[in-house]
């Protein structure tokens, strides 16, 4: 008999950097321990799998500003208190360089290499307008009901 | 012998209408595919279970502030980033209509059709002094024990 | 055969003083269910743990501008809306009593009576500049991996 990997989900709702550390922390946690982990990334917590860079794509004039008006992955996320117009952000990263604490790049960088299933929640896609070819390659797309199948056989779920 | 369902909870604690949204998403999913579901609305929450009109009941100076300062049902709800003054739920309202999302209103009446079991946090009640007439009908009333019950033998629970 | 006293977790993310309430409720709540309940204070939740006064401790600049931007313990914290500057906060606290709901440092010390185990996140620890001296007695000190062994085989995983 084949023992099952045990599961983590986290729903990534967030779009502020401090939750976004937290959640690529437990995330690399779990699987360093062999879980089979799955972040589902809807709303707000989308934005982290946007390239950096723009990619033109054709959009809608409301797309277009909601593509503006949002950060393009997780080198332009805030902190959620203590922000303090981008210098809360610098202090942080200058500690966690400081402390050798991986920055959230490299975390989503070592997420993906430890195999964990990131997912672009497919509704907040066609939502905000954002296309598959701004996000960052290794994704699944996928909607509330591939969240579910995972969250329901897994031990630890987590909203962020 | 007689398969249980499988159980999901939600606390929902913030008055955040992007939250809130993303709570009923996943309620609703959850409900489709047979799990047992229970939403206990708390804090914030429970201003999403609030009629959207006055109902004149006696109320404490301090309770009349609160009903007044706290958003009375889903319409009134704000995004948690993004809100610009109203002008940012008006935006979501608009995608979401466009792309056949159900709104706010329609996904809690879904929710209530599917048996979801919304509970309205009666110490929350007590704290900002809301009455049950000023409360939506079929909710069920009960504290933290109620639903501890259920998340102890649900498989996703979840806080939002 | 013994039984397995059902499992508890909590992260406390947040430093809003409202959450820390639902926190600690929930905590009290199955603590008295005979749960083992543990809760991983990480990032703005430490600061929960802090003492009130200033303890003399070697810090560099930045961990000392940290140190005195952060609230010092749960009777500094704020509210997650309805703030108005430490109006809100003195509002809910005031009706809290009135209707014999404890405050948050005695749901703290219910929480320690009932044998919950506060874990102060060491990395969070490393990050910020806080000391053990700076925190309350009676804590665990660890990192992620102690929480994901807890939440592994626990029924009611959140993140608050």
């Amino acid at each position: 008999m084949e023992i099952q990997p045990e599961k983590t989900t986290i729903v990534l709702f967030s779009g502020d950097l401090d939750k976004a550390i937290a959640a690529f922390i437990i995330a690399n946690g779990a699987a360093a321990y062999d879980h089979e982990v799955t972040i589902f990334h809807t709303f707000w917590g989308l934005n982290l799998l946007r390239k950096d860079e723009h990619v033109p794509v054709e959009k809608n004039g409301l797309e277009k500003m909601f593509g503006k008006m949002m950060p393009r992955g997780p080198e332009k996320f805030g902190l959620s208190r203590m922000n303090f117009a981008g210098i809360g952000p610098k202090m942080i990263k200058h500690v966690m360089g400081k402390h050798q604490v991986l920055s959230l790049p490299q975390l989503i960088e070592m997420a993906q290499e430890q195999g964990v299933n990131l997912i672009a929640c497919t509704m907040t896609m066609d939502l905000l307008g954002l296309k598959k070819e701004e996000l960052i390659d290794g994704l699944d797309y996928a909607g509330v009901a591939a969240y579910l199948a995972e969250a329901s056989d897994a031990n630890v779920n987590l909203f962020i």
